[in-house]
């Protein structure tokens, strides 16, 4: 089954039309509910809903005249009926699981759209692990729309991912059936100073008629954001103050406003619509990125929406902004977002506008799940060799490949150390005085070791040096294949022999996260598929990471979202200091620099 | 020139990011003005527009940093500048104007995008002369969008066009550079019934990701507006009531509410924002129809928002009813239908926002209107000779021809007289005792002579009738080649041989409208493209139509648009009582009747 194979609404206006002048009888007839109508802005009591081929086929005050003996009849009892929400923009690979898995967790919450960037795979598999994302995302009975990733790497010369995206690839992925647009154009200084790749790829998009993603991650509004908004992205998820929020729509982009399970973006924007009364119909809600704790603990759109509302949104707004504004973006409107003849019947049924209880979802016409637990199949891909086996060292490592050789005869040396910031993504460069033992460089109070392993072309290669912060004690090693953007293994850990071991752990079981402690692994996230997902349901992922998170804190760590400060070690392109596999990267600069600092 | 050689924002994107960035001179800059921003409907006073490529580069609060020693500057001066304004669906032919007249018209009054459906010409010319006018639409300075037209005939089995339009006209059609969806679906029963004809061009239009017009002329909302609905039109400017408005926006449609020569439709329709509250987004305001006296002496776009504003809306409100929100409609927000980074630079300066004097027109950057003169040229397609040579007669008619023979030995007859109603559309089924002299039956009173003439296919054919309401004296007639919607020639008069001299007069020059009385030619309008258009200025076809208005006051016709009755008297899709090329038609029932009752 594929999206595609979904009938469209040409496809099934025959059908259509019959029922609505009551000529044929509905597939289903939902009952005497409260009609959330995201066009008007109005809720409007008594309404019936009338469904068949997956579609709605008429709203109106009474569809008794097309309910037949066969049509199922859904008593909505007065409560709202509201359009299945959307999230604008997001990674499945963030919830570490599979898209079956991420839709299984999140329909019960009444996500039935999702506009998903398969970034992080890309990284690692190229277009194929795309298409792959692509078509398990087809497979599942919600909507769940791909945005071709537009920036692997990340940052070139700065880094080596698996595969490459080329403008060639983003122009093929935009015959996809399932690909909506480009995904956020993270390289912001390339659009800025008019790169020829990056544009390619923005023109290759808006030729096809599809909407190009944003990613504008500066506080600075002046020429190099007017020169990005000429450059063509469409909306950009990455602003944190109301001043940004403003600025994007008022250039004509959209806003969207994140709610992810680190991300806390809306809050801080949201006043441009409840404060400021700007329209509200340039304002989006997503989340970015979930974690599968989040998904099975506190819920998805849901709680965007129900977070929106207690920052003072207007419910009926708050559920625009999840469902007819996503749907107007990306050239949907007349598809889904809203309970409307022709559209995807995708409609939740709640008995509280504002803290949203979700009771029953429904989509294309079909039940989907029932008071938090889901009641349909979420089919699985079946993923290849090629997805599964990517975690490839050039051999099978020991201590040594951790060492850190001091410069002949030194005592102690000058080492360039990336310290992490307690809840803030960027780090800072510091630097540290560190001890030399055997003429090796040796970590020493709050520095440890890192080491970033390339695990793409089984090079052999492993770049050593240190960072601060995690408060790790004893005899351990933690490693991870996620790890952005470019996702090798990054190791950090006290001790060279544990680092070995959790490094080829990772290897043996195909990828994801461990935590060593004097060679026992107290803690194991299996993540096999491309290293940065699981097949398993977000239930088992969850309570593995939370083991893995009580682990780190068992070894001194007191970081809150340790695990994600790890995973981002060698994200390139945040300042100031990481790493990557050709070395320590000056981020403030865009330059390599040495580990150790030469002895004057 | 075409307007596939406008450069796209992708085309132009290099060159828009330089002048953004700072790198790059504007070709022209707009200084200090009032940023009417309608995506976040604010206005914001002390900004600049930088224009590169005939695009937006840059809208900010100084670009100086982008204004080059050649750079156009034009002083704002603390005016509004305004998106130049879009009409969301309008007929050229009602202004018996070509294309680039039409534009040369309006483009003074401040509107640079249209949307047209060339509706009348199709029936004429079939699919041929849809093509000439998107030909011509597209080499105007201003963007004209064609509509391609569903329902030619309109009433098929009642009327005999000049050619038809099919689903495959249709489908080719959707390939043009110029086509932005599909012509207002008229056959709202053929919909409603599921009709495959009227089915395959939605689907046509919906496959190739354009917008389905809609039609929906009729009073009743119940299961036959459920199941038009359900059929795909995406909007509706045959709403004449607030009930009708919301229930079209609530449904998904769009509500484009008119105000053209002849309809009223905002005031009544627009309390559905003003006074219920609704989200103003898909309400949009159109003319459908503006005849040239009003584009001469009252406006186009700018009479229509002004007014909107006069019923009470917000001005920035009523402006995103004319901008943005006809440009979603459309598909067409990244494109047009604001002031900000990548769209056409269309702009208007106007120094008041309720009244709206259009001060200066800018469109694609360039200066075309400066205080309600037009600074540019409108270039002129090069009509074959099968558009300017339409009026095609059988034979050269004489008197005989419009000969109405009484039943042997008859003294009188009860006919059937269409009753033309004043201020009214529809007309009345009316039965009138008529005298029989030498054995032909004649008008009397307030009845005289109607005759359809068939112009198409030379057939040769008249059909005979009598009219009442118009209150023609004397020896005179009328005769018009507009005669909606199959627009064969309308012949309308006292005297036999003054109605074959008007028919012969319009064969002569290759159709319009003239009238005579005694022998004398009082007045004519040439209108030779397809009998429907001048490619004479709009100020010259308005002086000349004034002139026949007062030709037909000379001769006693007292009604409010009587050449508009006349040209709608032929109309058999509006009840009660219309002529065509086949007879006499009762509406009501969609079939011929006799001119003459049989005598009992």
């Amino acid at each position: 089954m594929t999206q595609t194979a979904f009938p469209s609404w040409p496809d099934s206006a025959p059908k259509l039309i019959e029922v609505a002048a009551g000529r044929a009888p509905a597939d289903t007839v939902i009952r005497q509910g409260r009609w959330v109508n995201v066009h008007t802005r109005e809720v409007l009591d008594g309404h019936d809903i009338a469904i068949v081929a997956g579609r709605i086929a008429y709203v109106g005050p009474d569809a008794s005249y097309c309910t037949g003996p066969e049509t199922e009849v859904i008593e909505a009892n007065g409560r709202f009926m509201v359009p299945g929400l959307c999230d604008a923009h997001m990674h499945i690979e963030s919830g570490m699981l599979t898209p079956a898995e991420f839709a299984r967790a999140v329909i019960p919450h009444g996500t039935t759209s999702m506009f998903t960037d398969p970034h992080e795979i890309a990284n690692v598999l190229g277009l194929d692990g795309v298409r792959m994302m692509h078509d398990e995302a087809l497979m599942q009975p919600v909507n769940i729309f791909t945005q071709m990733p537009s920036c692997a790497p990340s940052a070139p010369g700065l880094e080596t991912t698996g595969y490459e995206i080329t403008a060639e690839d983003v122009a093929e992925a935009m015959t996809w059936p399932g690909i909506i647009g480009l995904g956020e154009m993270m390289n912001f200084p390339g659009v800025a100073n008019a790169d020829p790749k990056m544009l390619a790829e923005i023109a290759a998009t808006q030729r096809a008629g599809k909407t190009v993603g944003g990613h504008y991650a500066s506080p600075d509004l002046g020429p190099d954001f007017a020169a990005y908004v000429a450059g063509g992205p469409a909306d950009d998820h990455e602003g944190t103050c109301e001043a940004d929020a403003i600025a994007r729509v008022r250039q004509g982009m959209r806003s969207m406003m994140r709610l992810g399970s680190a991300w806390y973006d809306v809050e801080s924007q949201i006043t441009a619509v409840t404060e400021k009364g700007l329209d509200p119909r340039n304002f989006i809600l997503c989340t970015d990125d979930c974690h599968s704790g989040t998904l099975v603990h506190d819920g998805h759109m849901n709680r965007v929406v129900r977070h929106a509302i207690a920052c003072g949104c207007d419910p009926v707004i708050a559920l625009q902004m999840a469902t007819i504004n996503t749907a107007t973006h990306f050239g949907l409107e007349r598809e889904l977002g809203s309970i409307t003849p022709g559209r995807r019947a995708d409609v939740i049924l709640t008995s509280d506008l504002r803290e949203l209880p979700i009771e029953l979802v429904i989509a294309r016409g079909q039940i989907v799940a029932e008071n938090g637990s889901i009641t349909v199949e979420c089919p699985h891909y079946d993923w290849p060799e090629s997805a599964t086996g990517t975690v490839h060292l050039g051999h099978a490592l020991s201590a040594g490949d951790f060492e850190l050789k001091a410069p002949e005869g030194a005592n102690s040396v000058t080492a360039n150390v990336i310290g992490v910031v307690e809840n803030q993504a960027p780090t800072k460069a510091l630097k540290a005085e560190l001890p030399v033992v055997e003429g090796l460089v040796e970590g020493s109070g709050e520095v440890c070791q890192i080491a970033l392993v390339e695990r793409h072309q089984a090079t052999g290669g492993v770049t050593n040096a240190f960072v601060s912060g995690f408060g790790y004690q004893g005899s351990m090693a933690m490693a991870s294949t996620v790890a952005h953007d470019s996702h090798h293994m990054i190791v950090v850990g006290t001790d060279r022999e544990q680092m070995a071991l959790a490094a080829n752990r990772l290897a043996e079981v195909g990828g994801g996260i461990t935590l060593f402690r004097d060679g026992e692994e107290l803690a194991l996230v299996e993540l096999p598929i491309a290293g940065l997902m699981s097949s398993s349901p977000a239930t088992e992922v969850a309570a593995k990471a939370q083991k893995m998170v009580e682990a780190m804190e068992a070894c001194g760590c007191k970081l809150n979202n340790a695990y994600m400060q790890h995973s981002l070690l060698a994200l390139v392109v945040i300042p100031e200091l990481r790493i990557s596999d050709l070395g320590l990267v000056d981020v403030r600069t865009f330059k390599k620099i040495p580990v150790l600092e030469p002895i004057s």
